[in-house]
């Protein structure tokens, strides 16, 4: 079988990198609670052109935090299947090499020649999608499941929603699969 | 309908890009015709190791040559058809900003969300892709159309084998596809 996953909010927390680079750069202590469901920049719209350019760096992704459990459960799931990541990166293209740095460092196990840059997701061609954007889940062609994340928790969606990597391990262990 | 498109040697002219920055900068006179069906490091091996280097640079591919009516044609599928362009960077990630360059200048009609950088083309969901690598073909779930190059010249394959881009244009319009 073949499963894609998703990047940012999925196996990398950028809201986490986003929040972080922000109070530093400005000066400031907001918490994910003051932001609420979303982005910094939504709470601070005034940063928004600035924060563009400061997420497209290759550095901006170097120390992202890995999601936790998810090596270890897409370790597991490399044993059974096909694992693909793929991520969009057409709107930050300087963020390309920094991704490609931070995957061959944190999921070694995963093929290089697995990665995919593409800016539309209905081109992938696996039989899972996980992923936290709803967009990349509606025009995918396979079975989606929504990666949680702050700006996806406020509504209700007809896809699974799996709130973290044990759940996606859960789920994957209930059909069998792992 | 959705046409996946290679980059190197099918829309970019990789190999005469190739063959002319190896004799400007080895200050040869090589030909296409001494080098034969392949790359100039098949014939000169202990250039091989340099020429990745060089190769992979964001600058190698600014000025590589568009293939002769690719630009005319795919302008046409584009007006009834989604067109992706598909390009193994993984190797000569490096390349990747080249690349992006190349196809914003050469081909701004196609959106840079239809970019796809990716490994492996099995996870290529399109109808259609066009290729000068078996290898890419063998593993598409879709149609393939066989884009000749040097190095797939020489031998017979179950593909159907497009020699050109006025050959794409008859195929597709044949079909009544244009």
């Amino acid at each position: 079988m073949r499963i894609a996953i998703d990047m940012d909010e999925v196996i990398a927390d950028f809201s986490e990198k986003d929040l972080r680079t922000f109070n530093k750069l400005f000066n400031k202590e907001v918490t994910q609670e003051e932001v609420g469901n979303g982005y910094v920049t939504q709470k601070y719209p005034e940063y928004e052109d600035a924060m563009v350019f400061i997420r497209n760096n290759a550095d901006f992704f170097r120390d992202m935090k890995v999601m936790p459990d998810s090596k270890r459960v897409i370790e597991r799931l490399a044993k059974k299947h096909e694992i693909f990541i793929v991520t969009a990166a057409m709107h930050f293209s300087n963020s390309i090499h920094g991704k490609i740095d931070w995957l061959k460092s944190n999921f070694p196990f995963i093929d290089q020649k697995h990665y995919v840059f593409c800016g539309d997701k209905s081109i992938i061609n696996t039989d899972y999608l996980i992923d936290d954007s709803l967009e990349n889940l509606r025009v995918f062609s396979g079975k989606g499941l929504l990666f949680s994340a702050y700006h996806n928790l406020d509504k209700d969606y007809d896809y699974i929603r799996v709130n973290n990597w044990l759940e996606v391990e859960a789920y994957f262990e209930e059909k069998g699969l792992i």
